[in-house]
C-alpha cells in the first residue's frame, strides 16, 4: 500500500454504470519521512470516509477490490485505512491531530 | 485511477478476434495541479464515449475489465468516467466546459 | 496498452513446458508523437502474427491471458493488435505502409 | 518480489473491517549491492513476524492474498520472507546477524 | 516479461510455508542492446532450473503463478525461460554459449 494525502475530489457525471454514487479522491503521494507531497497524483475510491489533508494509504490492483465497498467495482486504487501513526525507527515520525 | 486527457483514437484490423468494435483512444496522462500532459501515453478502451481533448480518467490492471462493456476483454487500460470538475484544497482545478 | 515497435524475437529451448510453440517477440516502446524507441524493453508473446519493424500495442497483466490464444499462459505481455492508423488531434499521426 | 528493510509500522484505527487486527509495516526498498536504503518506501501487510531494520522481501500484486494469512484481505504487498543470506557471484552479500 | 540475468540467490528460513523448497533468485533486470545490467533487481521463483549468469526471463503479476510449478504460491517474479538467442533486426544480438 501507499502512502498519500487527500488532496481533493474528482466528479464525474459520465461513467460507468457500476460507479454510481463512489465517492472518488485525488490523493498525492507522500514521502513518509517528510511527510511532503511528491507531485504524483491518483485517483482513489473511498472505502473509509477520508476527508482533505488527511494522511491515508491506498491499494492498488485487484486488491483495491477487496474492501468492503468495492467488490466488483472497476477500481484499481481503493484508500482502506487513514493514518493514525508513522512510527520509524522507535520515533513517532507521524501523528494524527 | 489516473487523470489523463484524450489525444486521438488507435485504428487497427489484424488484432485479437474479441477486440471487433473496441474504440481505442490515445490518453495523454496530465498532471492534475497545472493539467499539462506528461509526454506519457497510454492505449485504452473507451467505456465512456469520451470524445478528443476531453479529461478523463482510466482504470488500469484487472479493473479495466469491470467496466459493463469490457468484461473479459484483452485490456489493461479502460476509460470509465469523463472528468467535470477536479476540486482541490476547497478549489475548483478545473471544471469542464 | 502499450505502444510498442518490433525489434526481433526471443528463442529459448529450457522453459516452461505452456510456452512450448509460442512466438516471443522483443518489443520496443515508442512515443507516439515522435515514433521514436525510448530504449524500454519488453518480451510479449505474440497474439496477432507481428512482424519485425511493425508498429503494434500489447496488453500487459491478466489481460496479456485474455486473448484468444493465450489463456492461461504464463505471460505478462500480449501483442493483440498490429497498429494500422494513430490519429492525434485530427491528424494522422502514423499510418503504417 | 523486492527485497526491503523494515522501518516502521504505520497504525490506523479508521480502516476497512478486514484489515483488523493486521499488523503493517514500512518499509523501504534496498539496492540489494550496497544494502543502502533507496528512499522508495511501500505499507506491505507482515506474513512472518518480522521487526525493525530486518532485511525481508515484499510480494506484490494479487500475490500479496497468497500467503497462509492474507488470503482475500485487501493488500497489494505482504512480507513474506525475512532474509538470511544473500549469495552474490559465489560471495555472501549480505547475512542476517 | 522482461529480460534479466541471474546474479545469485536468497535464502530465507523464516517465511510463508507455501515457499519451502522453493529456490529463489536475485534478478538484475539487463538492457537487451547493450546486455548489461541496469543496477534494477528483483528476487524471483524459479521455474526452468536457471543458473548465475544464464540470461533469463521472468513473468511478473498473476502471470508468475502460471507456471507449472508455481500455481496458487506467493510469487509476484517467476523465471519461465532461459535465453537461448536474441534477435534484433535479423541480427543476433545475443546467443547463449
Amino acid at each position: 500500500m501507499i502512502l498519500a494525502r487527500v488532496k481533493g475530489t474528482v466528479v464525474s457525471s459520465q461513467k460507468t454504470a457500476k460507479m454510481e454514487g463512489i465517492k472518488l479522491l485525488l490523493l498525492e503521494k507522500i514521502d513518509p519521512v517528510t511527510m511532503q507531497g511528491k507531485n504524483d497524483f491518483v485517483v482513489a475510491m473511498d472505502g473509509v470516509g477520508a476527508g482533505i489533508d488527511e494522511v491515508v494509504f491506498y491499494v492498488s490492483g485487484s486488491g483495491a477490490r477487496m474492501a468492503e465497498t468495492t467488490k466488483n467495482l472497476p477500481t484499481d486504487a481503493t484508500v482502506t485505512a487513514i493514518v493514525d501513526i508513522i512510527e520509524q525507527n522507535g520515533n513517532i515520525a507521524y501523528q494524527k491531530n
